[in-house]
């Protein structure tokens, strides 16, 4: 009894070393670009080995996926304490910590690209279909979790549609920014990171135009921010920008 | 000759109508949802006569989709004439026209979700990577030209850094609200073409806090818009939202 239990905590361990191994690859090259004999390497194990864990590089970049979604998924948890725009500067300050952490295998796998569908050389073989749904779905549940996050942090049950919209806009603006800032990194994160804060109250404030619900957000957001704060801070500078007359 | 003349041009022409064909069903249903069948059927063709003139249906999807992407290309060029709120406002007009007619082929596509490797059923068979990043560059061409058409709008030869961000992630956020439009439709599509508009002047202000060249750029845009113009309606507009004192 004792023994089976060992055994199969054995397998568990075995797991989740090799997902280790696979997205510390992952972070400086393409996941199309690693091996499973690197992998078996680099863990201390023979390749069938490998295959006895799992069934192929398909369902193994699929659990190193899985974790670092949770992972990343858990950083944006941030308690509902002090000014909005401090919390949601927290936050991007973590999934830039991410992004930096993870560059090349989340580059691949939001582009959509081969990341997606490494399979090819591994035992599940031949059909990408359920491969990329499965990683799609992934993906979709860390944005669906980054955006009931920030329906929390609004204090929104339930949302419009507009609001839905913009808070979902504004997830897939953090992305497409962090790919671009991978993409060369000419721009310092940390401007970046105040700059998606700025973005969100911009296209919460942009919405409200047809929707006096959000408007009214947007008002409740600004009053209750420091006169100090970021959003404060980002008044002042568009103020300055408004032509004269 | 004159018959090789004409045999060629039919073999082009027979290529033109199965893509017309592809198109028409990928508008209504999934391409993945869509067979070489029905399309043999639907163009009064057997089915391997198809593939006499497509290698598999992934060649004929990517020719479908590089018919598309041409044409949604064309509809981003605009006469450099009046305030550019109204240039970019009718292109908005014309690209959520493309999205509307196209519908779930631009869904599903966009989405890098299975229409992006079709072709499982088809001659090409088993390795999706070529296939996917044949994809993937089409679409990046489309958001290359629309990035471009926009940078020749704000007359702007060498962008910076961040205005080379803010031009390519507004590009992103159009296409993400297209797509949550089309899911659900709930927001009416007029009200999201002026959005985006808007949307632009505010990333870019936005992005103008770090960069004195943005920052003049941002005015100049928007002394040149009348004064009854969307520009001057969105900063009216925002005004509102700022709290008093």
């Amino acid at each position: 009894m004792a023994g089976s239990v060992r055994r199969r905590m054995g397998v568990e361990e075995r797991r989740e070393q090799l997902i280790t191994v696979a997205l510390e690859l992952f972070a400086h090259r393409r996941p199309e670009d690693v091996s499973i004999d690197e992998i078996a390497e680099r863990a201390g194990i023979s390749r069938p080995l490998v295959y006895h864990y799992f069934p192929g590089k398909q369902s193994l970049y699929e659990a190193a996926l899985r974790r670092a979604a949770d992972e990343l998924s858990d950083r944006f948890v941030e308690p509902p304490e002090g000014p909005l725009a401090e919390r949601l500067l927290r936050v991007m300050g973590r999934f830039f910590d991410f992004v930096e952490d993870h560059g090349p295998g989340f580059s691949a796998l939001m582009r959509g690209g081969p990341a997606a569908a490494v399979g090819t050389t591994g035992a599940t073989g031949t059909d990408q279909g359920p491969a990329i749904s499965n990683t799609r779905a992934t993906i979709d549940d860390v944005r669906q979790a980054a955006y009931e996050q920030i329906l929390t942090h609004l204090e929104v049950e339930r949302p419009s549609e507009r609001l839905s919209l913009v808070v979902r806009s504004w997830v897939s603006l953090a992305e497409t920014t962090a790919l671009l800032w991978l993409d060369g990194q000419a721009v310092p994160r940390t401007e970046l990171e105040v700059q998606l804060v700025y973005d969100f109250a911009a296209l919460a404030a942009v919405s409200a135009v047809h929707d006096a619900e959000l408007a009214a957000l947007v008002r409740r957001m600004l009053e209750q921010e420091p006169p100090d704060g970021h959003f404060a801070d980002l008044v002042a500078h568009l103020i300055t920008l408004i032509p004269p007359g």
